[in-house]
């Protein structure tokens, strides 16, 4: 029952995982955070996702299909076509990969019209005041960066000494609109810029090189605000008690930013002077409390944000690390729960520029869901709860090293943990795996219930069926025994961990149920789900759909498009165009407050139970 | 020939003045600051200056002319052809005033479109959030003062907890497209700016109501800067020498201003939080040191200005009594000592929508002259050097009590002395009317040398000859002798004093010269020319014209328009659209620097001749 997994290596990034022989490279990939591209589904006809094998089995390429035969020589296979069977090395073309929509935007091809970050630099050599032309200092300096670029009073206060020591010479950084900065000599060749995806427990920022595109580092961190609850509403609740925690949570998260951009210049070597444009997106809490903003009314019905348009502050007004003159620009936010995560999500995704209606999913201790149909979106927020993420579920754990995070069913139970360590507790793909894999054994029945072995049919198998354990008239499951974890306690799938399941999984069900009767649509007009986050990369989406958590349609129509809101922060970083874009786009949304919606509760004890099968045999 | 004054006083103002008998009103008027309208140039023929006199012996009306019968029953007569003969009464209907411009602007007839100060108060009452309306905080403003109005993260940091302790009712501040505060209650009738013309040796700033339009209070003080040095020059000097002296310079006008200030709320009881916004119009120097721009390179060849578009910078970076979101706006600048004020002057003017070549002249140590030709417009500036405010003058003075202010030179001399008490000195109009009357006699002759009596012709009364005193080779001319003055000592006119008279005068006409060939133009052209500032209120055209200050054109086209860059200060204060004039106009204006002017020199020396004559016998 212990089984092998396989070391597979992805190229170029070097990120490895183990995954059981047999897996998918598609998943595989996706469990290493590489995204590939899949507009076909994963049916193996559009051939969007081919990787190549660098070395290690990785099957025969198919006779016929979207790879010809002369790539298919050279190692080429289809991502979701091929499974691992053993230790491999795997190369993703960066074109096969989601994020090419971010690569198109940063590459220097035909395609590069895309790249036009907001910030720019100068090199300026300007004539000197001479009897022939007298004009004064800042006329000189327009004429280099052009008329429209505001200077502000503070910068008017330094030019002219500058100019004079400089000879007349020098690099004027223009964020925008506004000079943001001068310096001595050519630098017109260095300026970065930082992307940050702020999550309740995570921060991620990606240093972005500005006049070439590159991605330089990427660095995460903890959020600091963790040590003040590990959810949004116990922050929330500490402001709301306290008038000088805001400050005090404002300051952990601006010192968890610092402390990433110290990493980034570190590891790259370039000045944090040279950064000068930031931006942020995360949900409407961690946004509101980067700015200083109030979140008191975010934690009372009916949910009121401060703000909805984009925010553009000062680094120097917060104390953020980067150059004094730039800004960090904040995602425009939707409604409730409902925050600039989720807009820039849209802004990655394109979500109104699809020609069917098209389903935007983003699990986490909060399920953000929106619904694209004709150039209109409807957004909600639903309280999915912390049971993806482990808590809640009596033996579960956060998707870390310990983690079962895969369950197969056959003749007897399959584990994945990650690490490839003896198992410690349970993530939340894992209890999706389990549950759906019981389901159709027939060993948790359409309302959640655990059945006893004595009303098991005769065709569960008995190394399955022993595994069911009874105590005070509930049922739990035994995944691994004494011998077999971390800790030589039996690791189980208890009654209540459904019963937790059913709820997260039923609020998020019920939330689509609504946005599409608010549209007038069925599950089976959508031409797509698009699955967004950090957790939707790692679940099944057969076992997800069979759970109910998502929609009952052909899983080649769910799609992982990774983390789509730091796709979107990183998007509008690169270029103004995307930035115009996020606020167009949070135009079209409408917010849908499920709270007020008399329908809602109907529908939440409706998607409690379990939808009645499998729709068609996808992975 | 001590001669007796009249005390002629001016309402609803109260100015009193003192005047010779057989003044004309429009030239008491001016005296006592009051600038009357006169498109006719003072012919008598389109009745705009008229006056109403209450008391007083001011002769029969004409028989014909531009006053009915009717009004002249009532006492009004025209200001440009009466003459005061004893102490008088008058009352000056304000559509007779140069400033009605700014009174259509303030009024509330029909003509008040202009009228639109960039600041406005709006009184809101929100729907607070609920249910049915979940919008965020900003959503809801922005529903009251518009989608447009921009409002800063400082605002939005402190709206949650303002708007629901005040039951999400209040008054909006906004500024052009910021909002820069909110206020308790409904304060929406509560709305003050102030309008500042900054001078080198005084300041004046104006309060104004920015809801009905109405001036409220008006205060002036010397500049503090004086303590540093009188004129610019020396002053830019002081900030080369020493790096901290530029701090010092402008904390010496931050606090004049914030004194002004304090008298004009002091005056008023309205709160200096009630100020929302504040208009500067000065010279390059003072709007430079008051915005903390380095002026050294205004002390040095070609004269350098750091900027030319106005520049907005916040009152709280100033250290400026105001409320804590106000701007101060300071005027656009043009070129080396071309300055604010000029602009502003120009925006009172409305110099380039005059169908015929117009010139502008201000003069004051520097002389600034505008010359409007076919829409656009040449500016300079000139050192005029300070013999007309009374320096380098041996027995000068400024026009202060005891100045001989007005000479007339007929039998025998007659002065007129500020405050009516025995003469102490000569000030600058003095001084150009007795080398005007001294030349008609043919005392001083073209090249400015005061001759002596036996070179004189025998016109000469003997009154007047017996007071030319030989000494050291040079004549003297006793204007008053010991018995007669303040001092116990003699007051004469040296014939030093015509050399610096010819220098300051020779300046300026070389300039307008100048100026008239660069737009290929005679002084005949000129449909006006309009004489600004305190200075050139004073001065008697024909005198002027005769030393050949001003053109050699017909005195009717010679026009006062008093202090029109304090008129320009008020009207960008009450209007946005005047606002945008002043830039519009500002592009309209290219600077001649005549340091480069390969003529300069020529036309220096050649203007430092007086002209052969009078053209006419105005005034």
């Amino acid at each position: 029952m212990k089984p092998q997994e396989v070391d597979i290596t992805f190229q170029p990034s070097g990120r490895r995982v183990y995954v059981l022989p047999g897996t998918k490279i598609l998943e595989a990939a996706g469990r290493a955070g590489i995204i590939l591209q899949t507009p076909c589904g994963g049916r193996g006809t559009c051939g969007k996702c081919r990787v190549q094998v660098i070395s290690g089995p990785c099957g025969e390429a198919a006779d016929s299909g979207p790879l010809s035969g002369e790539l298919a020589a050279e190692g080429y296979r289809l991502a979701c076509q091929t499974e691992v069977q053993g230790p491999a090395v795997i190369n993703v073309p960066s074109e096969s990969m989601f994020e090419h929509r971010q690569q198109i935007l940063v590459s220097d091809s035909g395609n590069a019209g895309n790249f036009n970050p907001a910030t720019r630099k100068v090199f300026f050599e300007l004539a000197a005041p001479s009897a022939a032309d007298v004009r004064s200092d800042l006329a000189r300096l327009h004429d280099a960066i052009g008329d429209d670029v505001s200077i502000s009073p503070d910068m008017v206060r330094m030019l002219p000494g500058f100019l004079r020591a400089q000879d007349w010479r020098g690099t004027a950084v223009v964020s925008g609109d506004r000079l943001i900065g001068v310096e001595a000599g050519n630098t017109a060749d260095s300026a970065c810029g930082v992307a940050l995806d702020i999550g309740t427990t995570t921060v991620v920022g990606t240093l972005f090189d500005l006049i070439g595109g590159k991605e330089m580092a990427v660095a995460s961190s903890v959020n600091k605000q963790v040590a003040y609850g590990d959810d949004v509403i116990s922050r929330i609740r500490r402001v709301r008690e306290d008038r000088g925690a805001l400050n005090v949570l404002q300051n952990a998260i601006v010192e968890t930013i610092n402390d990433l951009i110290e990493q980034l210049v570190a590891q790259t070597g370039i000045p944090v002077s040279r950064v000068y444009e930031l931006v942020a997106a995360g949900n409407s809490t961690m946004q509101q409390i980067l700015c200083g903003f109030d979140p008191s009314a975010l934690g009372e019905l009916p949910f009121v944000q401060v703000f909805d348009k984009a925010q553009v502050l000062p680094v120097s007004r917060l104390g953020l690390k980067a150059h004094p003159g730039a800004d960090i620009y904040v995602f425009p936010q939707v409604g409730g729960f409902v925050g600039g995560d989720t807009v820039a999500g849209v802004t990655a995704a394109r979500l109104d520029r699809w020609d069917k209606p098209v389903l935007f999913v983003d699990i986490g201790t909060n399920g953000e869901i929106v619904l694209a149909h004709n150039g209109s979106m409807l957004a909600t927020s639903t309280a999915a709860g912390p049971a993806f993420e482990g808590a809640r579920i009596r033996q579960g754990m956060r998707a870390t090293a310990g983690a079962v995070e895969k369950v197969i069913i056959a003749e007897d139970v399959v584990l994945n943990v990650i690490g490839n360590i003896r198992p410690a507790g349970l993530c939340g793909t894992a209890l999706i795996d389990l549950t759906a894999e019981l389901l159709r054994m027939g060993i948790i029945d359409g309302t959640g219930r655990i059945l006893p072995a004595e009303e098991l049919s005769g065709e569960v198998p008995d190394a399955v069926r022993k595994r069911l354990v009874a105590e005070d008239g509930d049922m739990r499951f035994m995944l691994a025994d004494a011998g077999e974890t971390l800790s030589g306690e039996p690791l189980y799938l208890w009654q209540r961990d459904v019963r937790e399941l059913q709820l997260a999984a039923g609020a998020i069900r019920a939330g689509i149920r609504i946005l599409l009767r608010r549209a007038n649509l069925r599950a089976e007009d959508l031409g797509a789900v698009l699955l967004a986050g950090a957790f939707g990369n790692f679940i099944r989406r057969r076992n997800a759909r069979r759970i109910g958590l998502l929609p009952q349609i052909a899983c080649e129509r769910i799609r992982f498009i990774g983390n789509a809101a730091s796709l979107g922060a990183k998007m509008v970083l690169l270029s103004a165009d995307e930035r115009r874009y996020a606020s167009e786009a949070r135009h079209l949304i409408e917010h849908v407050d499920l709270s007020q919606d008399a329908d809602f509760q109907t529908e939440f004890g409706n998607a409690m139970l379990f939808p009645d099968g499998d729709v068609d045999a996808c992975a």
